[in-house]
Order: C-alpha cells, then structure tokens, then sequence
C-alpha cells in the first residue's frame, strides 16, 4: 500500500539479501521508521515487544526470524532452539507457528547445505502468498459492500472496524481493510469508523493506514459502537482475526466480542476476515480452548502520543497503587458471526463450511494432533 | 467519604456562608485540588468544562449556581437567565432539570427578599436529600452483594462498574458505588473491576475513589468486559446513570449498553443505581428521545495523565489529519437491565415497576408536559 504516495509492503528482504526490513510500528502513527533485522533474537524481540504485529505479518517475521537463525547455524539443534524462541513470543495467534511448521517442512530431508536456500524462499512465498490471499479476501468482500451500496443510493457505506487489520498487520493490503481499500478505489462511497482498541490504541494505525490511502474515516473511542449501531450509522462490521476454531469461533483484538454483540442486537452484518493461516483446526471451543495472552499492565497504565514538542511521551492515566488487567485478545462465538471472508470466498463461521473450502487443512491439524498425543 | 482518611463531600458551601467549593475533578485522579465558585458563569463553567461532574453532583451544583445568580440580582429576569444558561451546560442529564425545578419551586410566591435565602436552603436540601438517597440506594444494593457473598463461601464478589457513578459523581457515597462501600465496610471480600471510560477515562476517578477507600479493584481497558464475563470473572454489573425513561430505558456513559449485551450473553445481572431524580416521565423510548450529548473531538484526539516529571500532560494519540466523534452516552434498553437500585428498593426496570414506586413523580412529569404543550 501507500505511504506518502510510495509502495510499500511491511516487511521486506533487505539489499544485501538476508537480513530482514520492518515498518517499527511502535512509532506509528506519529513517526515512520523501519527496522532492519540480523539476528532471530530481534525477530523474536520485534514480535514480543510488538514493533512488528498482526496475525498474518507474525507469521512472515517469524518464518525470516527461523531464516537468520538458521544462517548462523543450520543444526536441528538451532532449528529446534529458534523455533522455540519465537513460538514463545506471542501464545494467541496461530499464525506464527503455522509460519515456523511453513518453512520447518520446506527444509524436510534437505541436506544442511541446502537448508537456509530453501528456509529463504519458503518465507518469500509466504509473504508473496499472504498478499495473494489479502487479495482474494479483497475481493469477495468487495462484494458485500457493494450489495449494501446499491441499496443506500449514493450515501456512504459505513463500516465499523476494531483494531488494526489492516496492511499493517499483514505483508501488503490488509485482511478486513483489503475490502476497504478495493472498495474506495472502486469509487464506492465509504466512511470508516476506527475503534480506538485500547490499550494499545491501535486504531491510531488504521487511521493512519486510511489516511494515508485517502479513505474517509472516524477514529471513536471503544465504547462508542454500540450507540452508533442503534442508530443506523453502521452498515457492516468487518474484523481480522488472530485464530478461527475448527467450529467458525473467532479469537481476535480484546473488545471484538462486544461489538459482535451489538452488531447482533441491531441486525448489523459482522463479517470476519480469515487468510486460510489463521484457522486452527485442532481447537473447537474457542472460549475455553484457546490460551489468551495477557500482556503487561504498563500497557494499560499509560498512554503513549504525540507531546507539544513533537516528541513521543508516554503519561499515566491511573492512580498510583491501582492495578490494571491487560487481556490481549477475546472470543466472539461462531453463532454471533454473519460470515468469514475468505481466499476462497465467504463462508459461514461453521465446522461444515470451513472444512468444505479448506479439507488440505483439516488433514494438516489431524496429522499434527496425532503427532502430539 | 474518605480523602487521605479525611472526610469530605464533593460540594460544601464556603465559611462565608455564599460561596461554594468543589473537586476540581478535571485534575483527578493525578492531584487533589478545591475551586471555590462566586457566580453563576463560573457554576456553568465548571459543569460544561467536567471540573464537575456526574448527574446528581451536577444537579447540586446547578442549584448553587442558580443560588449565586440570585444572590447579585434576584429578579425573574436574572432567574430565568440563569436556569437557561446553567440547563444548557450538559444536555442528557436530567438530574440537572430536575435541581432547577426544584430550586424554583422552592422560591414560588415568595417576595424578592425572601429568594436568595429560599434558594440556598433548597440547595442545601438537595445535597442532604443526594447523600441520603445514596445510603438507601447502598442498603438496598448490599442485600445483592450479600447474597452472592453468601454463595462464593468466602471468595470475593467480583462487581464491574462502568465510568465513575462514584462519590465524585454525588455528593457522597455514589450511586452504583454505595453498595460496594457497604460491603466493602461490612467486611465482604470485594473486587472491583473499574472500566477505564474513555475517552475522559472516569474509571481512574472510580480507581481513585476506591483506593482511597482501601477498596481492592482494578483497572481495565473498556474492551475487557465482555472477556471477563464468559470465564465467570464478573458476578454483578453495577453502573450508575444519567437518565432513566418511563420504561425503564438507562441513559448512561458511552459504552455501557456494550457490558449490558455481554451480561445479558453470559448470565451475568446488570443493575443500575438510579437516585430517583433521574427519572424521566416525559420520555419514554430511551433510544429515539434522549438526546445524546456530543463533545470536542480533542478528548478522543488525545489523553491527559501524569508526566515523567509529576505535571499533567496531554498527548495525541490519533494521526494528524484523522476525525474524531465524542458521543458522550448510550442508552441501554429496559430489556437488558436486570433491576434499578433506587432509594426505595430493588425495582424491575419496568413502567409498572417505576410508576408503583414513584407516584409523585408521574403527576409532576404530567404536569410537565402539559405545561409545555
């Protein structure tokens, strides 16, 4: 996508052909700074510390992270290590470690020599395959906001969206703003509303992402949904998501199940937007079954922007003493989904449909359940 | 309540016997400091700008202004000046109304001479009236507090609040909080999720109110709610409100409907502390009739909190060039309430239930109403 009129995918091989070039999202969306990594300790510190982020770009540092690891040594051993390291950096999405499985099968029987040629190229395709997947996902949910335009007669469509789906989070386009930008550039009218999605606030960077395309938006605080839903001012819901159950359950952005919620109490569409990667069909019950990351409470403590200096600073927004919670993720129940968006078209959030369009997939979890029991 | 082990109210009248001193709440939860109000302007002021806050403390405050107006110029003129410029200040509170109808009534046929001194005393009522309704509104709150006590056998009741329905929304107690001050008091192990409320995060008011009190609680994102209710980690839902209709419909801070769905989705009862000057007889369908106050988008543009250096700091956390919208409050449907606290008991959040409680109040909307067509 765009930035300041300029191409630009998140993540991108460097010049000298192995080390690794990253937007450091840590300073969106008040500076736009890149990151280069050398080693598989700052891809999985990258990961962890979020300068890089969203499910589907995870997987595409991580399986890079294995590459530089296995450039300083191509053992097993080191495999196993690297593996570890960066498995452990995030426990919610699913795409990390499907990445790592990615790229860990391309090495399968290949002599040691061989490996880090072939660990580089599998991460290639993996990122050249997510932007054809964001692609895809594009274009059957262009669809449905089509249908909603020709009914509002010229008047914008207005989607709600939570958290940041968007290209940030994947190699190039986005997954539940892919759409969204195939939408605007349709010439269909359209107004985004970005959830702030505290506490990391990074609503900031789909604002920033839009801004930057030029597609009308309006960031709202994460509450506001709900009233903007009973009075008709949203037209669709489309959401990303960190992990999809073999049920159609949809772990995503901690707030997603409350806006799923209202989107059901007032008959507003909530779609959500699924590369194939994301399904996990070794876990059913979403709400029990996946772990849930929770991350520091610094997090939620504070609140980092943009000071009168131009600078960023970071300022406490609760008493000293209190203590705070900081729930990475939540789960929207499959009954509260109208659909998943995905390459292969929309589905419904059901076991019969997601093994219908993805059955290499439901063999892939059997054989890797069968390996762990 | 307690302030640094002191007690105190949220609004008192000065040793000079005219003018009234409040909570600067604007520089809460970071510094405690007082502002004593002289006039009318600086009551209005004071309200419009949230130094004060909260719908019954704003419906005392109200009444002093009119006090203060009256006090320089005591005329019907200056009267009903000041009734149009203090009603104006915020406009879903009822409460606010409410004070200035009754401050007037206070002064109906009595001589010039006699107004400054009528109005004070009614003033002074109000508050009294404020704190007492607030302890019938803990008693009867507590029961529901005991009686899941009684069935955790010893570990904590676990209670979600939404923005600050607190002792600084009141004059003393709180509303949604009484009950959990009297529990807290009476010994039952107690846990309070404070919901941080953006975008003016009132939850670190709540936070701060509560530590104060040595009430353990902790602090989350408005996102988190709905997380914490389907793993059982919420046993009750207590907010506060800005206006409840005829029906039952609760008009409360933006985003409260969202933990109302998530109660209603997970099992979990949903009260609302209603002192009963926030009834509304006049209106009836929460939805289509409050009108729901819109404010400066720079309070969603940006956060304000403790500096590195102990000042208070504001950032921006939204990319320049984004819009923002600033819906101050939703309106939860009677459907999703599970009761009203009010001072006198545990209603359903029914027509029936409210009119049986509040007869008096029905023949004063009526008469409202009828004036007004």
């Amino acid at each position: 996508m765009r930035i300041n009129g300029r191409h630009t995918r998140s993540i991108w091989l460097e010049h000298d052909g192995w080390s690794v070039g990253i937007i450091d999202q840590t300073r969106l969306p008040h500076a736009f700074a890149t990151l280069r990594l050398t080693t598989c300790a700052e891809a999985a510190h990258a990961i962890r510390s979020m300068q890089t982020r969203g499910a589907p770009l995870i997987g595409a540092v991580a399986a890079y992270g294995l590459c530089l690891a296995l450039r300083q040594d191509a053992s097993d051993e080191s495999m196993e290590r690297a593996c570890a390291e960066l498995a452990a950096t995030r426990p919610t999405a699913i795409n990390l470690q499907w990445a790592l499985d990615e790229v860990i099968a391309a090495m399968r029987n290949r002599p040691r020599g061989e490996r880090v040629e072939a660990a580089y190229a599998r991460a290639a395709e993996i990122c050249d395959e997510d932007v054809a997947i964001c692609q895809a996902i594009g274009r059957h949910g262009l669809r449905l906001i089509e249908d909603i335009a020709a009914k509002k007669g010229g008047k914008p469509v207005n989607v709600l969206t939570h958290c940041n789906a968007g290209w940030l989070a994947t190699v190039d386009w986005g997954t539940a703003t892919a759409p969204l930008y195939m939408a605007h550039d349709a010439g269909i009218p359209l107004h985004v509303w970005t959830d702030e999605t505290r506490p990391r606030s990074q609503g900031a960077l789909t604002a920033w992402e839009l801004g930057q395309h030029g597609v009308p938006h309006t960031y709202i605080p994460d509450n506001t949904g709900g009233h903007l839903m009973q009075h008709g001012l949203v037209d669709l819901v489309i959401v990303g998501t960190d992990r999809v159950t073999a049920n159609g359950d949809v772990c995503n952005k901690i707030g997603t199940y409350l806006k799923a919620l209202a989107a059901r109490d007032n008959g507003v569409p909530f779609y959500v937007a699924l590369p194939s990667p994301t399904l996990d069909f070794t876990v059913s019950d979403g709400v029990a079954e996946i772990p849930i990351e929770e991350r520091a409470a610094d997090e939620v403590l504070t609140v980092s922007g943009r000071a009168a200096n131009g600078g960023i600073a970071t300022v406490a927004v609760v008493p000293e003493g209190s203590a705070a919670a900081n729930f990475g993720f939540d789960v929207t129940p499959a009954r509260l989904v109208s659909g998943l968006i995905t390459e292969r078209g929309i589905l419904p959030a059901t076991r019969e449909g997601l093994e219908r369009a993805f059955p290499e997939r439901v063999s892939a979890a059997k054989l890797r359940v069968g390996a762990a029991s």
